[in-house]
């Protein structure tokens, strides 16, 4: 048996109802290792420039990698890969909880689903069972209710991922969500409208098998050693979460604030991570094989909100359903994020579509008539809320904002487009490029358009230091020399993440021991002898195999741009009150490190040396 | 009398067969000055941003100025006003020659067309006749034809303007040429085009008026001083003409060499004014008023184009026609040069055209079968030719690149868009911002698109200075800081010269008193009384105006920028191996120092200050 996984790909067309398994060869597991790395392999091959996202031709692929299911320290996730409906190239979002161990336990490494059901389904997988289900009864139901109605009948122990409403409605930000209350979700790139656009509400796992490690001992072993350094490296996490950052986010300049004018939130300490440990705090949540434990879930006992109980807002949710719209009212915002976990909206691009709208009805390109009545004034709590109710459902201005910044703004016309803050049609996240430069990079470049994870360099010049990848100290922020190489490296690394597939914050926890940890523990479940040079280099051809995809889909370098807001416009206050990169230079110097020519297309030495030809 | 006015604008409607004419007060005289200044007043009133540059209601309007036709050195030139179909916005584009003067000796100081003749139709204006005559026996012949039988027709020593094949067919890169055979154009904008749209083959004119002098004597004694002062100042000009600065601007990395990829051009030399004057010189042309003898005429006596006598290829030729398309034999260029004036084709969009068309042969992208046969590789003379003609009759590819880049690149598809070099449509001319970084903020910012002769700061980034402007040295061409305010400042002063009208190489003849004389000889022709300070600000309400045109098509910060190919590549040899300019730094100062907005957009204030609102 091969070390590391179960060794089989689940594939489940809901067209013809043919439930298949497929086999990937070690040489090819070894060569992208699973997650999207995998993912996109199967992707590229299986779908087309033409291929509609949200039709039948579309594939939708759920990923564990060698790691899940193991004893590997935070490699719990899953990763879903699929043409984006929101961008219209190369898709992924992945999420923690316990759902991908459970697939994995299952038996699957992945799960392809292809073709359209003509009537709400869902998969019930267990084991050998694989099962397409009715599922009108859970049709038109919110995550959470799916949740708990699937585990009324197959019981309370399996665990699901779901879309909601937004899903359902093809809304193309909407997310796929897992682990019930938890809120976990898959959320960009609109990969919930593919789900929805096969009539497929849920997957309910249950798995009792182990995949099997070769080198059981060492590893144990090694997590045994790493588990207490892990938790002590990140403990402030653990205490607070991803929002114990929010102050020294603001401080910096890299919120994002009033749709990405304002470099000041001067009341920043209410909606952060400490804030709320104080206010709401219940407990803890930590996702399988974590021990970080950056999770929270809180309480609200009183106010307007009153009886939320369920997953804390992370710092993404509060940088923009909050600064980004100008809403400090923390427990509307975790109102706010209750209400997209449980439609099964992302939160980002949801923050982001408001806040758009916010400047829209500011500047008057929208009114009352639009809203259903809402007042769309910045930190307006209420139209927050009623916003996502309207996007979900598709009515008034939520279905122009639910197709995305780009679409929207298109369709609204006049000065719209300005303030449309989107990479590829995808829109940004809650850091701010002009808070640090090598972000600029990161964005214009990522696979999937505007992301804070596929280069996650920004740490890496606001403090920390990365000596496995030669940066023994950390970067200037507003420096724009060596930033290209410093984004590509850390693609790499990112990639390795999102494949095997793990928890970014583990760099928080391994620290200058990242890369060399994670091999060890790749080698101990495989048994492979995987060098560190191998694996980054294994990161590099998965960047590149993503590139090719978007290429095929007419994306060169016209498309490796920046909003002009974020290429021009000074905020003139905050912590990077002048900061504006310079992102051409980054982008020549990028395309030559990555052995890509000026139009952004690998090379075919490129291409030979990644052995992708 | 108004001094420096005849005070009357004349209206051809070709629909109605209207003629009208209509007096200015001199309040708006004051205001706008008259070339572009008034046109654009007249464009912004009498179109709208639905007005279809080919149709009837677009107007084409050739303006004079107060000083054209006085003894003001050098100020003898004509300004064409109109909605560019090539660019869809604000279009503009003047011409030297001796035409304009005798517009305004006819008595007018400018002529609007409007609506659309129902056949060919060329006007005759001798002072108060003025008549719309049958074309019929012209339409189909060149431009140097056209002049010559309507020379025949109306007497050898009328003036003349017309478009060539290329103007008739709608070619959206069709020029104005006036003069005949000493090739003069209204170039840019496709303005022939919208001349063609009204079936308007030529403008006759012959004039025996005189515009009034009110300090006849002032203006005598200052032309008197100033005369030979220019001539010694332009000696290099008047010696081997605007293709004098070939060399100096090759080793700059200034030059646009295959299709601006190149950083040197090593056969530089041979296509240098120093090498026509040496080989083909034949005589200086000098245009109405003028002192400085930039125009030479050439004549070829032996090989291929043996015969061939008119007007020299100016240095936006040679760089366009010839480096960007990587010929040298300046023979062929100064045939492909009489080409483009025959036709009546814009020779900086054609050069930039076929270039574009050369690279997407060598990429595979076009091939025989598109271009007719012809092998479009870099440095084909032969090809350079047959597209100039292909383009002309919308024939095989010529029918797109007859489009411009813009739409050429759109229709190709795929990687076409990547080398499209263009700003909001308008083909970029032969000057390249990595070089000299005022010209990137120039570009983006200029009313029509890609326009080297808005600002023309880059004169002063590269040698001269302008104590007037405050730069009584010389910048340094690759700083960005500083940059926005230095091209502001000189996109102000441009419009004035464009709108008075007047040769811009008066700069290099009045050097550093250019506006203090400038200012005095309108004072001496028109009566007033303006400062310095006064006419500056008449130069930003002209640029503020054309910004309120574009805006109101929809264009703000998102079109004020430069093809990724100039924003993010490097040639990596020659003068600016490395240079790359920081754009976004540039237009957020550009912005602040205007009084317009975040997005591009005058402010309220900024409206009243210059009284446009």
């Amino acid at each position: 048996m091969l070390g590391g996984y179960m060794g089989k790909i689940l594939r489940v067309d809901l067209s013809t109802q043919e439930i298949l398994t497929e086999t990937f060869q070690e040489e090819i597991l070894r060569k992208y290792l699973g997650g999207s790395g995998l993912g996109a392999k199967i992707l590229l091959e299986e779908t087309t420039e033409k291929t509609d996202p949200l039709g039948p031709d579309n594939i939708l692929i759920f990923m564990t990698g060698p790691l899940v299911g193991t004893r590997a320290l935070n490699f719990g996730r899953h990763q879903v890969v699929t043409k984006s409906p929101l961008t219209g190239i190369y898709g992924e979002a992945n999420s923690g909880g316990t759902w991908g161990v459970h697939l994995k336990r299952a038996g699957y490494d992945g799960l392809i689903i292809s073709g359209r059901s003509s009537k709400p389904v869902y998969l019930w997988l267990n084991n050998d069972i694989v099962q397409i289900r009715d599922a009108s009864s859970i049709w038109g139901k919110d995550t959470f209710e799916t949740d708990l109605l699937l585990k009324r009948e197959l019981g309370s122990d399996i665990v699901t991922c779901s879309i909601g409403q937004a899903g359902e409605n093809l809304v193309k930000i909407a997310a796929i969500m897992n682990d019930g209350i938890h809120g976990r979700a898959a959320a960009r790139c609109g990969v919930g409208a593919v789900m929805g656009s096969k009539k497929l509400k849920a997957i309910a796992v249950k798995g009792d098998l182990k995949p099997y490690t070769v080198n059981e001992k060492a590893l144990k072993k090694s997590i045994r050693n790493w588990s207490p350094k892990i938790r002590e490296n990140t403990l402030e996490m653990n205490k607070f979460g991803t929002s114990e950052m929010m102050l020294r986010v603001e401080a910096s300049g890299d919120l994002p604030i009033k749709n990405w004018t304002g470099g000041i939130f001067s009341t920043a300490e209410k909606i952060s991570g400490q804030t709320i440990s104080k206010k709401l705090y219940k407990k803890r949540y930590y996702c399988a094989q974590c021990v970080i434990g950056c999770g929270k879930t809180i309480q609200i006992k009183d106010g307007p909100y009153a009886g939320l109980s369920g997953a804390a807002p992370e710092y993404e949710t509060l940088g923009m359903l909050g600064a980004n719209c100008l809403i400090d009212d923390v427990e509307a915002i975790s109102k706010a994020n209750e209400l997209c976990n449980r439609y099964g909206l992302d939160t980002i691009s949801t923050g982001a579509v408001i806040a758009f709208a916010m400047e829209a009805y500011e500047r008057g390109l929208i009114n009352k008539n639009d809203t259903a009545g809402f007042e769309l004034h910045w930190g307006n709590n209420e139209a927050l809320l009623g916003m996502i109710h309207k996007i979900t459902y598709r009515e008034n201005i939520g279905e122009l904002l639910g197709e995305g910044v780009r679409i929207a703004a298109k369709k609204l016309g006049g000065l719209a487009q300005e303030f449309a803050l989107h990479v590829k049609g995808l829109e940004l996240p809650g850091h701010d490029p002009r808070a640090k430069y090598s972000n600029a990079l990161a964005y214009a470049t990522s696979p999937r358009g505007a992301c804070h994870m596929n280069a996650f360099s920004y740490e890496f010049e606001n403090g920390l230091a990365m000596p496995e990848l030669g940066y023994p100290e950390t970067l200037d922020r507003f420096e724009t020399e060596g930033k290209a190489e410093f984004v590509a490296k850390f693609q790499n690394l990112m990639a390795i993440f999102d494949s095997l597939i793990g928890c970014k914050f583990l760099i928080f926890g391994l620290k200058d021991e990242t890369i060399k940890t994670t091999v060890k523990w790749l080698n101990f479940v495989t048994g492979w002898d995987i060098t560190p040079e191998e694996l980054l280099e294994t990161g590099e051809r998965i960047v590149t195999l993503k590139r090719l995809y978007n290429i095929r889909c007419g994306k060169f370098r016209n498309d490796d741009t920046l909003p002009p807001r974020i290429l021009n416009e000074i905020r003139g206050a905050g912590g990077a009150a002048e900061g504006l990169p310079h992102l051409g230079k980054m982008l020549n110097e990028y395309y030559r490190y990555r052995g890509w020519n000026e139009f952004g297309i690998p090379k075919k030495e490129t291409l030979e040396r990644l052995a992708l030809l």
